[in-house]
């Protein structure tokens, strides 16, 4: 088995490919349209997303042609809620990926639009025939990435975040919001790489329950990140939630206990795995990775 | 076989009724983007995309109930392109179907989630599946609705609109822009309707030859209405194109060959339904109501 740090720079070179692939090219029209959909997708991530898809199919020996698709469509959809989270009446920011947003490079409507078609892009790539897989689990597949992103899921979040600025929020409502915001997608790319590999019912249980301990995870180091991490690190605004007054773990806990929990939820994804044995070993470095990353 | 007018309110009705049934109660959490939603989509618009589908179905004796899911869910599509196109960076617009916009009622952040969240809705439903639909052409389904919706779709069509604004468009340049931004969808309402109705390829082509001049005319009997009736009785702001300087098929060939090219259009669309002989009566009679229509 090759090494994580070998595996995930090819997951993200693929990746990356699969994305350049499938968004139009700048000469076709409309070209600005294109050129800020491209602008605001290529070059930039660590691409969480497309790599616990990839990871969750290796844990059923699935080659990682047939995951590109859905990986890509997970990290479609992730793209354009940044754009349109970054837009002046939501999050207001100018600073993504180390770039100006989309709004600041190009205009307001214009990435308006960009989130639009992304998302039918996103739809529009995973509901293309795959020959290796059976077309009611891809339908499934298509059903689940709606879910997802609607407002049972990342939408309905975000919505949440919009009412909870200002507000005194507790765990718990912090954790709901978050279930939803980050989570909602986080667990799609999972359970994806999973339909992709043939899981059954038990699979996608226990699959459920790692994939939302790290939905969690991942929104805790973010917040541990944001509070203690330099914007040129980060390479979007630093210190932009607590300066907004948007509740965190790490505003709420402190960051020592911000700290212990995430620790916490890495235990749970971990045994959440276990009956997996020694196939899942990709999936726990990704969880590691995910705890351990400093941007 | 029903009257015409009897037969338009039983669609509309049954539209209202499913629309109503696929968007999540205001009980649910968030209940405010719920609320907004809900406000959004129901109890306004002709459902003409509706009608076209089932008028479409009709034609190849498929029972209304299986058209039930895509007819729906072309409206959601068509529904989050008016909140967004509304958005004050887009057409800055404060009337719709006779109430408040969605930014106006609620905010602008809730209208942005509200679009992206009745995207997501859209493709969930289409992808739900159903039992007398084969897999294989329901995933072609959410295919052309994703393609229909995206950057060379509906979107597109958009960016198109927003480059055009000042400019000086000649009629091919309109044209291009219409059967993107009006024509795409429209096309695909058609098309969803005859997938539902097991067409054949010749039978595909020959309704998306008769979608495009559907697609074509509402856009040119849009611009007759806008620029000759009021803003009470459209349930929208007048004149507004010719306000913002927007090309229009009135404003470049004049009212008397707008009209002209409308009648042309109406023998074009029919034409194309001659193969299907008696069969097509329905979708013969939908296009006369959209050439006729007075609202």
């Amino acid at each position: 088995m090759m090494d994580f740090p070998t595996w995930m720079s090819a997951v993200q070179d693929r990746t990356e490919a699969m994305l350049s692939h499938i968004l139009p090219s700048t000469e076709k029209a409309p070209s600005r349209l294109h050129e800020a959909m491209r602008y605001s997708v290529l070059e930039g991530g660590k691409r969480v997303r497309p790599l616990l898809c990839h990871a969750t199919g290796a844990l059923f020996g699935t080659a990682p042609e047939i995951l590109d698709a859905p990986a890509a469509a997970v990290e479609l959809i992730h793209a354009y809620s940044l754009v349109h989270d970054d837009l002046p009446a939501m999050d207001n920011d100018v600073l993504r990926r180390g770039k100006p947003t989309c709004h600041v490079e190009f205009d307001e409507a214009t990435a308006l639009l960009v989130g639009d078609a992304l998302q039918a892009l996103a739809f529009e790539l995973i509901a293309t025939p795959q020959v290796t897989l059976p077309p009611i689990r891809q339908l499934e597949m298509v059903r689940l990435l709606g879910e997802a992103s609607g407002s049972r899921g990342m939408a309905g979040g975000q919505a949440f975040d919009l009412q909870s600025v200002g507000r005194q929020l507790d765990v718990p409502e912090l954790e709901f919001m978050h279930i939803h915001k980050t989570g909602a997608l986080i667990r799609a790319a999972v359970l994806l790489g999973a339909h992709v590999g043939s899981a059954n019912a038990e699979q996608l249980a226990l699959l459920s329950r790692h994939a939302h301990r790290v939905g969690l995870l991942f929104q805790v180091v973010d917040d541990i990140l944001d509070a203690s991490t330099d914007t040129a690190t980060l390479g979007k605004t630093a210190g932009k939630d607590a300066a907004s007054n948007k509740p965190t773990y790490v505003t709420l806990l402190g960051i020592g206990a911000a700290k212990e929990l995430a620790e916490q939820l890495r235990t749970e994804a971990h045994l959440a795995l276990v009956p997996f044995g020694a196939s899942a070993n990709r999936l726990t470095e990704l969880t590691d990775f995910i705890v351990d990353r400093t941007f």
